[in-house]
């Protein structure tokens, strides 16, 4: 069993729960997840709940087994976590549409982009500023001269901005700019950092799955967030390493579905990533949002044919606007808002 | 380069092909795939387009290499090819169901779902009769007699049947009940049975994508099945073998595109067995939808916790009403009629 | 509890083993598999085992569940089988080679590698004469002409031979020349092949795991040869589909040990296929041998530059001495005999 | 074309070369990675290379394209890298064992294990004190106190200390006490750790594969440490994930072959953590050795079954002196010292 206290349980509550504890006899292990306090007690479940730890102060839940991740798990009656940046809310049944270019570029590219898919229906704005390349000779983003040009684009059409943190060194540098944090793919497994991005608790967190990561494993980095003191966060699907060879990687839309049974927090998917050809993203998209998606990320390009990264899975303006065409279409007949 | 003769070509029309090639000093190999000849021309494609060999009687195409796969491929200008089961057309446009169970057990059970699913908007019934297995002591189906129930459910509802054939020596029994022959994921690489239902030509065939195979070696698969004669063949993806874990297989639906793009023959989607789990099913056949595939293919059962085989992903009746609504809603939003 | 009666279980036995169960009022199945009877008895073990039933006239054995595979699964005090073929046994220690081409392609090159093979200390010849390909164009084997040819080399060097069976109609045939049958990695799910090859009895087979198949699966494959009639069963490892793209498939060596704590059946391993590339043959030979395998299958070709099929992948004679040479120093340092 | 400086390049050897590039009118861009210069030149191979800057001061090589990775790829004529740790050479021909527990636990076992190890014949004592866990509520380690533990054993038993770092906040500490970084596989595409591990140049650094890299991506990986400053790294293959079941991941020893003609960086083996079963370790320990492996990574702890992580892989002393005796025998019959 595991005795989970609040991010705000006081000395004294802690305090109290070990007394009551050593009282009943029983061992335990205090643990630290972050900012939070855990203990894992070894004893039967139903001598546990015998002792009513949930009505202590201080105490936020008590939990059968160490093998369940407590915070991010469904559980009955616990109503699905709304994510909030700034006004636009993900996860609440609206389909949220986070677009922009894999990589800032220029000044006037993030400010072009950003009107476009505004005007095209757009919540968020997305593009890196640091970028994680396989090789060390690959453009690495703009880095803090990105982060500036985000913040114009942000000026001057209101859109909240979300970008990549790849290291904890520049996790302040970057929350001064980001509305949202990406933690991506080749950094989910990376625990300092998820650590880190909880630690910090005021900006939300958009948790790329592993490539090559089951569920559980990506529900448990999003416990390492969440536990560690930001409760804030949306995961994100965008395929897994298989044999297949037509598409990057394998788009596994049914992990939508499986999320959605087994945790409260919102799921987007991000079909340019998973496919790496803009003829497939539409296709995609729209299935994502069919499978049950609360939004999507889509990478758009004012020129994909002169982008300095991923230019192949870019859609151009016009392709975009055609996507968000039927995506309004496809979420009239499911009856969500777009 | 290859040259194609056509399926009626007269041995005289092979002559003029073979003398034609042997004036213009071109090395060749002729070869048989099922009931069609190819001349394979070691020559430049210049040299050898220079011929005309086109307009030549008995000829249906010259395609540039081996590699190609000239019959199931999409070319210029080629329309897609539409499946027709009776009266049922797969491939134009609509959005056409193979509903039923996994296997028939007994009459009573195969006409009671029968007549459910085709009120409830089916289009085709399934049920196998011969079971490949895992296992040699798992049920293996009612063989003939479960065709016979088919037989029965067809007379009394009209719907077309679609029935699974393991191996050669059934080929002949199967003809006689099904309206379209479904190669299994385990048989798409036995080449003897390919070659055997495209020889029989008058059955169209569903050919289900091997669980490790790629898009190329599918669609070598549905060459196999055309070059032997029977150009009637609909693709079904049914998931891949990947380290996923929450999923029996994953649904890899980028490969409904990705097919589409390459070949002219129709795609449908079968998600119950890719999931393994009947609460996916319904998500999954939605976003395969949207994903642009002609069809889906949906186990549905009258008691899915009694079944003898895959109850786990079967629908139950009430399920696979809901599921037939939102399906209508979202083919009208596609601007598809289902 | 399955009770499983020998192949030669008379009628009287299986009789009376109905009417224990019966008089126990015991509810069972009972199945055929292949030529040998089982009974499916739907009561609690220890009640079933009361029974004495081991002791019935043609009762093979009683085993716990349909879930184990009671013919081909290790079990306490069960000695490990070896395979005899002609002369060569396979399984009892030493470690068996056999070598040969991917396709024979004419009388004097499976004449000439077979000479070569067997004076460098190769015990079985392979050649394919029914080759299954991917694609309909593809070389298909020289059928009946290279089955001569394999005799032919047969005769002039006492080696037996391997070869594949791809299909149920050609088995009379094939068995008419091969001393050993391949089943091939795209068959292994061909259940009416493994059942053919089975009821044939007299053939030793050779079983490839499936390219995407887990261990359990193949081992029922094997189960379904053996429950059929035939129990002399190698198993081949060549190579699992994964994501790893410098090698053709990923050779899984750890199913070798997987595959013997599990099974009394001998495992053989073919590097050549599993990496489609000559220089690789020889380090995971060694590591095959090193790893516990039973034997090797390995393509040599007489000048793989210009071989019909996988030429790649085939060593020529001169790697081939050198492999024999490093593998009799490693069987020596394993206290193998090679 | 990429002119790769030296790390001791000069600033007026930096300005030499940009010079002769600009009088050739050639277009380029100069990059950083770690400390060390290079320049993208965007010209024809032959007119790049008739500017002969290979003998310019402070030049270090001039090599083909981006695409390749010209610090730890193989080149004509190049020998292989030696690492040298302490006293131990690594990828000198002979076979070198790493040996420990998976998790530091107490003084009494790391120290007692060390004995152990080393009277067997180990090289190198392992042991974790910082642990990446899939789960936040698991065991992370002993943190600092861990990391004293082992400079513990080192001064009583004499043997060389691998470590894992986990985070770039821990480096100066743990290379305070480490001989050996090691990076773990989930730390693979960490590419701010890569830089950090490499900057520090002092440490040889082990770098583990990731659990879904291809090899190109692990080379990359290694490029961002040498490139950093460190060209003493040692790569280890420690499974991949793949659709197989039996073991906890598919340790892919082809790899080792692939990577040695592609590399002239040392390659290891971690046979505990690919296969997860301590049965296992010793066929595929062995099996590495004969595929080429330079040495071996092997977890072994007092008593496994009491171990606070990965018990049920560790080796206890008695089967880890019995492995050191048939790899002595090995290693004579493969003609390497161990």
């Amino acid at each position: 069993m595991i005795v989970v206290m609040s991010l705000d349980a006081k000395e004294q509550d802690i305090t109290a729960v070990s007394q009551k504890l050593l009282q009943a006899g029983m061992l335990y292990q205090k643990a630290k997840s972050g900012d939070r306090v855990l203990f894992n007690v070894a004893s039967e479940p139903e001598l546990v709940r015998g002792l009513s730890l949930e009505s202590f102060s201080g105490v936020e839940q008590v939990v059968a087994t160490w093998a369940t991740l407590p915070l991010v798990s469904r559980k009955q009656g616990r109503v699905n976590t709304v994510v909030q940046v700034e006004d636009i809310s993900i996860g609440d049944g609206n389909i949220s549409i986070i677009a922009g270019p894999c990589a800032v570029e220029s000044e006037e590219q993030i400010v072009q982009i950003a009107h476009h898919v505004k005007s095209a229906g757009a919540n968020m704005l997305r593009g890196g500023a640091f970028k994680p390349r396989t090789s060390p000779y690959s453009f690495q983003g703009l880095g803090k001269m990105g982060l500036c040009f985000l913040k114009k684009a942000k000026e001057l059409t209101g859109m909240p901005i979300v970008t990549e943190v790849v290291a904890i060194e520049q996790l302040d540098l970057v929350c001064q700019y980001a509305d949202m944090l990406q933690v991506g793919s080749r950094n989910m497994h990376n625990y300092a950092l998820l650590k880190a991005v909880g630690e910090q608790r005021k900006t939300p967190v958009l948790l790329k799955r592993g490539m090559s990561s089951t569920i559980d494993e990506w529900l448990s980095a999003a416990e390492y967030i969440v536990s560690s003191g930001n409760s804030n966060v949306v995961l994100c699907e965008r395929g897994i390493r298989t044999f297949a060879k037509k598409t990057r990687y394998t788009l596994d839309l049914s992990a939508v579905p499986v999320v959605k049974a087994r945790s409260h927090l919102p799921v987007i998917v991000d079909p340019s990533h998973a496919t790496g050809h803009w003829r497939l993203v539409e296709p995609m998209a729209l299935a994502a949002v069919a499978a049950g998606a609360d939004g999507l990320m889509i990478e758009v390009h004012p020129k994909p044919e002169a982008a300095l990264s991923d230019g192949n899975q870019s859609l151009n303006p016009k392709n975009f606007n055609q996507l968000m065409d039927k995506l309004k279409k496809l979420a009239q007949a499911l009856e969500k808002e777009q």
